[in-house]
Protein backbone atom coordinates (compact mmCIF):
# COMPACT_ATOMS: atom_id res chain seq x y z
CA UNK A 1 0.00 0.00 0.00
CA UNK A 2 1.18 3.83 -0.53
CA UNK A 3 2.08 5.79 2.43
CA UNK A 4 2.23 9.25 2.40
CA UNK A 5 4.79 10.92 4.93
CA UNK A 6 4.40 14.42 5.31
CA UNK A 7 6.51 16.99 7.69
CA UNK A 8 6.90 19.97 9.36
CA UNK A 9 9.97 19.64 11.56
CA UNK A 10 11.29 23.05 13.67
CA UNK A 11 14.40 23.86 12.53
CA UNK A 12 15.48 27.15 14.69
CA UNK A 13 17.85 25.18 16.47
CA UNK A 14 20.28 22.78 16.32
CA UNK A 15 18.80 19.92 18.09
CA UNK A 16 15.40 20.76 15.06
CA UNK A 17 17.97 20.73 12.16
CA UNK A 18 19.50 17.56 13.46
CA UNK A 19 15.69 15.83 13.60
CA UNK A 20 15.25 16.95 10.40
CA UNK A 21 18.18 14.56 9.03
CA UNK A 22 17.21 11.98 10.94
CA UNK A 23 13.22 11.92 9.90
CA UNK A 24 13.90 12.39 6.41
CA UNK A 25 16.76 9.60 6.60
CA UNK A 26 14.25 7.13 8.47
CA UNK A 27 11.72 8.04 5.95
CA UNK A 28 14.40 7.26 2.77
CA UNK A 29 14.88 3.88 4.47
CA UNK A 30 11.31 2.86 3.51
CA UNK A 31 10.29 4.97 0.55
CA UNK A 32 11.41 7.64 -1.97
CA UNK A 33 11.53 11.42 -1.44
CA UNK A 34 8.92 13.29 -3.60
CA UNK A 35 9.07 16.71 -2.44
CA UNK A 36 11.03 18.51 0.14
CA UNK A 37 9.28 16.98 3.29
CA UNK A 38 7.02 14.49 1.10
CA UNK A 39 7.49 10.76 1.17
CA UNK A 40 6.07 8.16 -0.74
CA UNK A 41 6.16 4.72 0.78
CA UNK A 42 4.97 1.40 -0.59
CA UNK A 43 4.99 -0.08 2.27
CA UNK A 44 2.85 -3.13 4.10
CA UNK A 45 0.97 -3.16 7.84
CA UNK A 46 4.19 -4.13 9.97
CA UNK A 47 5.98 -1.44 8.20
CA UNK A 48 3.98 1.14 8.69
CA UNK A 49 3.64 0.90 12.28
CA UNK A 50 7.50 0.47 12.38
CA UNK A 51 7.94 3.52 10.99
CA UNK A 52 5.36 5.54 12.58
CA UNK A 53 7.13 4.08 15.93
CA UNK A 54 10.52 4.61 14.75
CA UNK A 55 9.46 8.54 13.72
CA UNK A 56 7.97 9.31 16.98
CA UNK A 57 11.13 8.52 18.59
CA UNK A 58 12.86 10.62 16.62
CA UNK A 59 10.47 14.09 16.42
CA UNK A 60 9.93 16.59 19.05
CA UNK A 61 6.12 16.21 19.64
CA UNK A 62 5.70 19.38 21.25
CA UNK A 63 7.42 21.77 18.28
CA UNK A 64 7.71 19.18 15.22
CA UNK A 65 4.32 17.65 13.16
CA UNK A 66 3.86 14.22 11.27
CA UNK A 67 1.07 13.36 9.10
CA UNK A 68 0.65 10.32 7.70
CA UNK A 69 -1.79 9.00 4.60
CA UNK A 70 -2.74 5.99 3.72
CA UNK A 71 -3.82 5.27 0.18
CA UNK A 72 -4.56 1.73 0.17
CA UNK A 73 -2.89 -0.42 -2.27
CA UNK A 74 -4.78 1.44 -5.50
CA UNK A 75 -3.32 4.35 -5.63
CA UNK A 76 -1.84 4.88 -9.30
CA UNK A 77 -5.18 7.15 -10.19
CA UNK A 78 -5.27 8.93 -6.95
CA UNK A 79 -1.91 10.75 -7.55
CA UNK A 80 -1.33 13.29 -9.93
CA UNK A 81 1.82 15.62 -10.15
CA UNK A 82 2.39 18.77 -11.93
CA UNK A 83 6.02 20.60 -13.28
CA UNK A 84 9.19 19.67 -12.22
CA UNK A 85 10.78 16.55 -10.74
CA UNK A 86 8.25 13.81 -11.01
CA UNK A 87 9.00 10.78 -8.64
CA UNK A 88 9.75 7.25 -9.81
CA UNK A 89 6.63 4.52 -10.10
CA UNK A 90 7.24 2.64 -7.64
CA UNK A 91 5.93 -0.70 -8.58
CA UNK A 92 6.84 0.47 -12.06
CA UNK A 93 9.25 -1.85 -14.58
CA UNK A 94 12.95 -1.14 -13.05
CA UNK A 95 15.01 -0.70 -16.74
CA UNK A 96 18.32 -1.44 -16.10
CA UNK B 1 -13.68 13.74 -0.89
CA UNK B 2 -10.55 15.08 0.90
CA UNK B 3 -7.73 16.03 -1.72
CA UNK B 4 -3.85 16.61 -0.29
CA UNK B 5 -2.04 18.96 -2.03
CA UNK B 6 1.91 19.02 -1.31
CA UNK B 7 4.02 21.84 -3.13
CA UNK B 8 7.82 22.54 -3.60
CA UNK B 9 8.51 26.13 -5.11
CA UNK B 10 11.60 27.47 -5.99
CA UNK B 11 11.98 30.71 -3.48
CA UNK B 12 15.14 31.58 -4.88
CA UNK B 13 13.88 34.54 -6.90
CA UNK B 14 11.57 37.09 -5.97
CA UNK B 15 9.14 35.70 -8.47
CA UNK B 16 9.20 32.49 -6.60
CA UNK B 17 8.47 33.88 -3.53
CA UNK B 18 5.60 35.20 -4.99
CA UNK B 19 4.20 32.08 -6.55
CA UNK B 20 4.74 30.29 -3.04
CA UNK B 21 2.47 33.02 -1.45
CA UNK B 22 0.01 32.89 -4.71
CA UNK B 23 -0.12 29.39 -4.56
CA UNK B 24 -0.61 28.89 -0.43
CA UNK B 25 -3.44 31.58 -0.90
CA UNK B 26 -4.99 29.36 -4.24
CA UNK B 27 -5.03 26.24 -1.29
CA UNK B 28 -6.33 27.95 1.49
CA UNK B 29 -9.23 29.08 -0.70
CA UNK B 30 -9.99 25.38 -1.29
CA UNK B 31 -8.91 23.98 2.37
CA UNK B 32 -6.86 24.24 5.49
CA UNK B 33 -3.29 24.25 5.56
CA UNK B 34 -2.10 21.33 7.94
CA UNK B 35 1.91 21.90 7.50
CA UNK B 36 4.30 24.34 5.55
CA UNK B 37 3.87 22.92 2.11
CA UNK B 38 0.90 20.66 2.58
CA UNK B 39 -3.45 21.45 2.64
CA UNK B 40 -6.09 19.54 2.76
CA UNK B 41 -9.24 20.29 0.61
CA UNK B 42 -12.50 18.89 1.00
CA UNK B 43 -14.19 18.99 -2.21
CA UNK B 44 -15.94 17.37 -5.43
CA UNK B 45 -14.58 17.08 -8.50
CA UNK B 46 -15.71 20.02 -10.60
CA UNK B 47 -13.66 21.88 -7.65
CA UNK B 48 -10.57 19.66 -7.98
CA UNK B 49 -10.39 20.10 -11.70
CA UNK B 50 -10.32 23.78 -10.75
CA UNK B 51 -7.83 23.74 -7.96
CA UNK B 52 -5.71 21.80 -10.48
CA UNK B 53 -6.05 24.39 -13.53
CA UNK B 54 -5.72 27.47 -11.23
CA UNK B 55 -2.76 26.27 -9.99
CA UNK B 56 -1.26 25.02 -13.08
CA UNK B 57 -1.40 28.49 -14.04
CA UNK B 58 0.54 29.86 -10.85
CA UNK B 59 3.31 27.62 -10.91
CA UNK B 60 6.40 27.68 -13.09
CA UNK B 61 6.47 23.82 -14.08
CA UNK B 62 10.06 23.92 -14.83
CA UNK B 63 10.91 24.89 -11.39
CA UNK B 64 8.22 24.00 -9.37
CA UNK B 65 6.48 20.48 -7.89
CA UNK B 66 2.91 20.33 -7.57
CA UNK B 67 1.30 16.68 -5.85
CA UNK B 68 -2.49 16.00 -5.71
CA UNK B 69 -3.31 13.10 -3.53
CA UNK B 70 -7.19 12.04 -3.68
CA UNK B 71 -8.36 10.51 -0.61
CA UNK B 72 -11.95 9.64 -1.22
CA UNK B 73 -15.17 9.95 0.63
CA UNK B 74 -13.88 7.91 3.40
CA UNK B 75 -10.62 9.18 4.23
CA UNK B 76 -10.89 9.56 8.38
CA UNK B 77 -8.85 6.17 8.97
CA UNK B 78 -6.33 6.73 6.15
CA UNK B 79 -5.07 10.09 8.20
CA UNK B 80 -3.00 10.05 11.21
CA UNK B 81 -1.32 12.89 12.77
CA UNK B 82 1.90 12.81 15.29
CA UNK B 83 3.20 15.90 17.25
CA UNK B 84 2.08 19.46 17.25
CA UNK B 85 -0.52 21.25 15.17
CA UNK B 86 -2.88 18.92 14.74
CA UNK B 87 -5.74 20.17 11.76
CA UNK B 88 -9.06 20.97 12.25
CA UNK B 89 -11.51 17.93 11.18
CA UNK B 90 -13.23 19.52 8.25
CA UNK B 91 -15.90 17.43 9.07
CA UNK B 92 -16.40 17.28 12.12
CA UNK B 93 -18.87 19.73 14.32
CA UNK B 94 -18.25 23.41 14.55
CA UNK B 95 -18.37 24.54 17.90
CA UNK B 96 -19.64 28.32 18.23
Amino acid sequence: MLVLVTYDVSTETMAGKKRLRHVAKKCLSYGQRVQNSVFECNIDWSQYLNLQNELKTIINTKEDSLRFYNLGNNYSEKVIHIGAKPSIDLEGDLII
